[in-house]
């Protein structure tokens, strides 16, 4: 966590009273909650009415495509990108199972890119059918960043509302609710240098999901549940501070990442690199080593101090190939032989020196136990 | 925030580490919430597999009552008591709206007690149509404890899955999940001195809800979202702190409430406590003010430095007579003339002398406000 978020969060962590209250301890920490709510829509050029406060990205993604979709019954599509997360793609099948929803995956080109034309296909094939259509900024696992403003208009075309997970997106790109053209954005704090445990959902004020968590109604009736006001103050810290050295930060990563890029493609031959080659996060470098397991070679680098990941941590202990690999086209051995290196606002070139010394002997190993 | 959860918290804050990643942050974090889990389940009687975390108690409740309801279709029927919190009773109405349920709201007496053969009658109606049944531990307004276990005896008989809100009897009661009898059961961290954000619902083993928040399913797969380790931390050494001290605490917190309670009827006369006489939280003392507005009287006392609560803070600012209070037979007048006072760890003699100071003229006042 940034120390800016630690600091705001801990003040708060030491005062009391719930901000639905109405004595003078609620009305304070109302107030704490609302000057985050206003900074967090002053960081991401939204209006502080359009930001609802969720328990993290999850709760908005889910909250988003259910609640979107209810609220547009009888409408029954719901079209999503193959390469979302599976806090979008988990409810919309559970739509699909459970609630008579018709979702449709779109197709991603080998970089993992949605293209406009076959979102406009799949919409034309019944524009007044769909209920809500679901986009991630950028992928969490290889990269990708999507050409997402002009996909939001395709929407718009047909008044249909456009929702995109931008966990990955904030504080790594520029984004402005506004001039992206979405109609609901998801956003977490651990993923800003904010707390676990927050989030929110951008949603435009014309819109009104129906809820995922009932009760008091607390955020704009749509979302209920006490206000979490020390993480609320943590992640409105995170996002101020992420998105004021976003340009930066971006900068720095890019060059350190290029550099891992370079790199490892001279240590290893025949490396691949999955993703986008331009139009990709600055801190991701996506990598897949033909013949190995990616759980073997994470764990090898792992001995020698190197934490990287297989797939995403939130399905991470699952022996399946990336859904999202998968999608762009990659064989499933391929896709079970990769790695994602993450860089963050604590890297450093010393970062990639070491991995590059260790590297060449993990794969080597890994390759040889694959082989056994 | 008791010390112990800050410290337990912010101490976790400080590192990093996805607890679902494989990597070396990933997997220490993951002991954290190992240990937590493990030292909520030993304080509460409940096996470390049967804890579930959560955002906190609305959404386990939202869980508990949907999840069950979805799991155990085609069964049509869920059963509540009239004074459950909002964040059972609107997950419940919302089944009604749009999901095909049937809800029906088990009557209370005048002390807000539901009455083990009201439930009896309701569920031999037709039982085999019961998904689930929810009646809280303890009332969050008027602090009244119910009979749980016989409670839940009859739905045991039927084989129907019982639920229970113990938000308010975490800490302040002696809780056990084995003991109780109940199949759910939702605590929430900030009633126990732990963080906002957290909570848990105990859920018995061969339970199996269907999901609220869908997404990585890192919960036994009923429950998604990335675990928020420090605030799990923060709540696990609080129920640990809580459960530790909750004999002492209730000891003390029953003489408190029980002088408060004997010195206000003495400073009002026709002042009417409501809620059972004796079994009734030991924080706990609610009142009705005849002829005042409960929310004046609570803005005068505000004024003086006593911080006290109309109806509960989940719907604070509504204009509207509580409905647990009317459930148990108040008048419209009277319910909104009502104030609950709560006690807790550093309540003090002193702040019932504060109390009885200043309530009498704030009363008065109330009234002459009320009949202009």
């Amino acid at each position: 966590m940034l120390p800016e978020a630690i600091e705001a969060m801990t003040e708060q962590l030491r005062r009391v009273g719930n901000p639905s209250s109405l004595h003078a301890a609620g009305r304070q920490t109302r107030r704490v909650v609302e000057e985050s709510r206003e900074s967090i829509a002053d960081a991401l050029g939204a209006r502080p009415s359009e930001v609802v406060f969720t328990s993290g990205g999850t709760e908005a993604d889910n909250l988003a495509i259910k609640g979107l979709y209810w609220a547009r019954r009888p409408r029954r599509r719901v079209l999503l990108s193959a390469i979302e997360h599976h806090a979008a793609l988990d409810p919309a099948h559970w739509l699909a199972e459970s609630q008579g929803a018709e979702v449709e995956l779109l197709e991603v080109d080998e970089h993992g890119m949605v293209h406009p034309d076959t979102l406009r296909a799949a919409v034309e094939r019944d524009p007044d059918d769909v209920a809500v259509i679901s986009v991630m900024w950028a992928n969490n696992e290889v990269g990708t960043v999507q050409p997402l403003h002009v996909l939001a208009a395709v929407a718009h075309d047909h008044g249909i509302p456009f929702h995109t997970d931008a966990v990955q997106a904030v504080g790594q790109l520029p984004v402005s609710f506004a001039a992206s053209g979405a109609d609901a954005l998801t956003l977490t704090g651990h993923k800003v240098g904010g707390p676990m445990g927050a989030g929110a959902l951008l949603l435009a004020r014309g819109l009104t999901p129906v809820p995922v968590q009932h009760g008091g109604g607390q955020e704009r009736d749509v979302r209920s549940g006490t206000l979490d006001a020390p993480a609320i103050a943590g992640l409105a810290a995170a996002v101020r501070t992420a998105v004021a050295h976003q340009e930066e930060t971006s900068r720095h990563l890019t060059a350190l990442r290029d550099e891992l890029i370079e790199r490892v493609r001279q240590a290893v031959p025949g490396v691949v690199l999955n993703g986008h080659p331009t139009e990709r996060l600055p801190g991701n470098a996506h990598f897949s080593f033909p013949g190995c397991e990616g759980d073997a070679l994470l764990m090898l680098l792992d001995a020698k101090g190197v934490e990287c990941s297989t797939g995403s941590a939130c399905s991470a202990g699952v022996a399946q190939p990336s859904h999202v690999l998968l999608a762009m086209g990659a064989a499933a051995a391929a896709a079970r032989g990769s790695l994602r290196f993450s860089l963050g606002h604590t890297s450093t070139r010393e970062d990639i020196d070491r991995l590059i010394e260790v590297l060449p002997a993990a794969v080597e190993r890994a390759r040889r136990a694959g082989l056994s």
